[in-house]
């Protein structure tokens, strides 16, 4: 029953000085830490869209899915997570066992990045499992990453490679926020997105919102081990590098920064405290749209692709 | 398309000096007012369990009750209600227009309240409208309304009359934000709920929560007309106070306030600016549960009823 597992749920919550009410209440009050603006972002999840509940998915990785796809929102903006919410409408039958699982699975992650489980609601239907995760952050005035301050003659820097995520890394999703803000630390960095559709859709949008043309060189591009094995899996034309620049979920983050910057991030990689190994794969240039540069140097119009929700019209 | 969506949605949403980055990036930014903690109410509704979309529940209805319920968990912690974010699954056939409809709704209300609207996550899916609203509002330091707070002697008022919400105002709600702001600045409150579930469950979760007992004198509690309607068209034997104690989705609020307070908010409730009727349903006592006490003084134990989100065993 609902309230049962709310009351296990609650018995489980550390205290936290950063919560002045804590879970149970009609709502949570929090401190918010002096001098810092508030970072919000919110992402719904979908059995059947997001992921399929079963042997090689089963609630804990959902768990750590939802947690995780917020926790990279908040590191393409530069901020420290500090409190979720987690929203849930789970399966009359079995949800139960499902909401307990789910929450190891939140609560795993959540150790791991110092966030407090400060709130929730719980639903039970007859319908699918739905996972609403509402990650609060923080970050100094004016610090937060944009998307649309890309500038031309910024390098364009990926922090890990891309494509196959559907492979499995798509669930175990690793959210680069420590790198994230050790690279805030010591390098400007102009804009900022994570990459969850796509590669090159990602790419788009932030050119997009900076009013710019980004330029690939895609033999830079870093790809995944995953992608190489899921282009030699099927059978659909699929090249490794249209699997890196078009699969979503990948969560690494894409910058545009300043050219010396982006060359000593580089530099200072060898760490992997700024993501397992950032990579500049292009520029920003003046004007619109994506262009792919070839290896022999010619340039062509790159149509992003990647995820996309899609109503019937 | 929700690319499409997005923009429109986007292009709607006016600027508001209380967000540093607005809604369009990786997350929303926003600037915590000074001086206040930071309150956080999530809530999500599905298709079929909290709403029938239909002639008489149009996707604005949904819009707006899927905000007047956060609003109405902000009020019963005497919070100041500032930015939503929603997060929609959408059904993949006729998402658009759900997806306007529910925004008209959300808008409209957010205005009547100030409230932001700071982001969001738009999916489409093959399953029913699912719909989470996080809210972020603010409180001064200690100045929270807890449901932990009620003390022997406190007396019990209701803002309004409740039952048969079912019959209309499930979806009308009228969330009790400014009432309670009023009632905050001029009256000592030691408890607050918000009635969601049902009169008698909640001041049941009051009382738990407070570690004392609730006593009703049933004879005052107020009934809805609703309530009265709908036990004359329903032959299941159960009375309109039945329906004020046991119907859930009246948000009227429920207070544990000191005698004399609880008798100045009553006389100085003309106004309406406290409710529409803030009545003194009963007192708190030492020890657990709560008492009915019939119109002959009477005294037995009442069993809280309401509504609960039950699991499959």
């Amino acid at each position: 029953m609902e309230t049962e597992f709310v009351h296990w749920l609650l018995s489980r919550i550390p205290a936290d000085p950063r919560l002045e009410v804590p879970p149970g209440d009609d709502a949570a009050v929090l401190r918010p830490p002096a001098m810092r603006r508030t970072v919000v972002t919110v992402d719904m999840l979908m059995e059947g869209v997001d992921f399929l509940l079963g042997p090689d998915c089963p609630p804990e990785a959902v768990g750590h899915k939802a947690l995780a796809v917020s926790l990279s929102d908040l590191a393409a903006m530069a901020s420290r997570p500090e409190a979720a919410f987690v929203a849930v409408s789970l399966p009359r039958h079995g949800g139960d066992a499902i909401g307990r699982g789910l929450c190891e699975g939140i609560g795993t992650l959540a150790r791991r990045h110092d966030v407090t489980l400060a709130g929730g609601d719980t639903n039970a239907w007859d319908g699918p499992l739905v996972v609403s995760t509402t990650l609060i952050g923080s970050v100094a005035p004016g610090k937060a990453w944009r998307r649309n301050g890309a500038r031309p003659g910024d390098q364009l820097v990926v922090t890990g490679p891309c494509g196959g995520s559907i492979l499995g890394r798509h669930l175990a999703v690793q959210p680069r926020c420590h790198e994230a803000q050790a690279i805030a630390e010591r390098f400007e960095v102009h804009a900022a997105i994570d990459i969850s559709d796509g590669l090159s859709i990602d790419l788009g949008r932030m050119m997009e919102a900076s009013g710019t043309c980004g330029v690939i060189r895609l033999a830079d591009v870093p790809i995944h081990p995953d992608a190489h094995r899921l282009a030699a899996q099927t059978a659909d034309g699929e090249s490794p590098l249209d699997h890196a620049l078009g699969d979503g979920e990948d969560f690494e983050l894409l910058l545009a920064m300043p050219a010396d910057a982006a060359r000593a991030l580089v530099a200072a990689a060898e760490s992997k405290a700024f993501g397992p190994a950032p990579t500049i794969i292009g520029h920003v240039e003046p004007g619109a749209g994506l262009i792919a540069v070839a290896a022999d140097g010619t340039r062509r119009n790159l149509v992003p692709r990647g995820f996309i929700h899609d109503f019937d019209s």
